[in-house]
């Protein structure tokens, strides 16, 4: 957290406002990280409660949004930031919104767990393996970089979606085709499609949770960037 | 938009600035409202040169969010506003994040208008016409909130969403029958069914921007509330 430069200012207080504000954000990406793999293991392991547990968990990270961002309002309002201060808890505002989608992701992921397919059918949801191991490690990187508020960490993590992108179309031309042979199994198939989409998702917002790292760092906004241009 | 109290300011340039920033968001809510409803019309009409047009405008809607984001900043530095003021910022921010993904969908929706369909499968394209009527004028209530800043509208509209739903997952219904009964048509069903997941997540973010102004408004956060509660 070296890129924070905490020690630089003058009020003491404002930077035990800030460290402890980057705490809760980190608390809540913990939190975040372990109900999009507790959704994913639901599904792989067709673990009905794990499902149940991270639907019956959303509301903690909701409740985290809220706080977050009421004590971000509070420390701009009292602490006047200037600069880079500013830009980080602009930043710190737009990622919790982020992490608390991804936690919505992880509630649709787990709904599909809570429905029941054929052991044939199970295979299907295996299919979502690959892409969910994917997404899981761009969250952990993202989360790194925010940790650290590594810039050029995060221009290298944003990568990663773009593989995440073309995993997700193959497994959806793979699901199309499953679906245009067995008719019957649309439903169930469906229900994957919307897990894989989620994951999608997933990807999208570590992506902004990235460029939102190199706003803070950088002072530059990089959304609406080329990969090259950033 | 009286309840902006703009005239209280003891800082004429302020107001100015306050101003400014809410105008630039209304010109970018008209073009997002204008994707939105060229992209139906792009669909229901079958016109490939309009869907080429919203994909080609979705740059300008980038554009708005980059600049927005960029005066917000600036007048948070400059002029440290407090209290009702700072929330308004903040809800500006939030709500300009939540238009340029609304153009994201739209572009979504036309790019499903640039594919070919066959004479009979346009039907399949026209069930999207209810759903896309209806979150149309979601939108445009939403807007109309946001210009008056009328907190009350703003919950009233905010209830839009459920029967926007609902309309959705009977959509989604009657297309996974048709894909059931004529599997051939799985890919072309595939693409509506984008669009309608399109449709209804622009419902979902017209929502979080009556959330925001809710916020300004009321000071307080309602988002993670149940309708009745709100």
């Amino acid at each position: 957290m070296d890129n924070l430069n905490i020690g630089r200012h003058i009020s003491g207080q404002f930077n035990e406002d800030l460290e402890r504000v980057i705490n809760h954000v980190m608390q809540m990406g913990g939190l975040v990280q372990k109900q999009v793999t507790d959704s994913l293991q639901a599904v792989s392991e067709a673990d009905e409660d794990l499902a149940k547990q991270v639907l019956a968990n959303d509301y903690q990270i909701n409740n985290f949004e809220v706080s977050i961002d009421d004590e971000c309002t509070r420390i701009i309002a009292k602490r006047q930031p200037a600069a880079g201060d500013l830009r980080l808890i602009l930043a710190i505002i737009k990622t919790i919104a982020d992490l608390e989608r991804i936690g919505d992701e992880a509630e649709k992921i787990a709904e599909v767990a809570t429905e029941s397919f054929s052991k044939s059918q199970q295979d299907l949801l295996n299919s979502l393996e690959n892409l969910g191991n994917r997404v899981a490690s761009f969250l952990q990187a993202t989360l790194d970089c925010f940790t650290r508020m590594d810039a050029e960490a995060a221009i290298e993590a944003h990568k990663m979606d773009s593989k995440i992108d073309k995993e997700y179309e193959a497994l959806m031309r793979q699901l199309m085709t499953y679906m245009m042979e067995d008719p019957r199994s649309i439903p169930q198939v469906m229900s994957v499609i919307w897990s894989a989409r989620a994951l999608e998702r997933i990807g999208d917002r570590c992506q902004n949770i990235c460029e939102y790292i190199i706003y803070f760092v950088k002072g530059k906004v990089v959304r609406h960037t080329s990969p090259e241009d950033m």
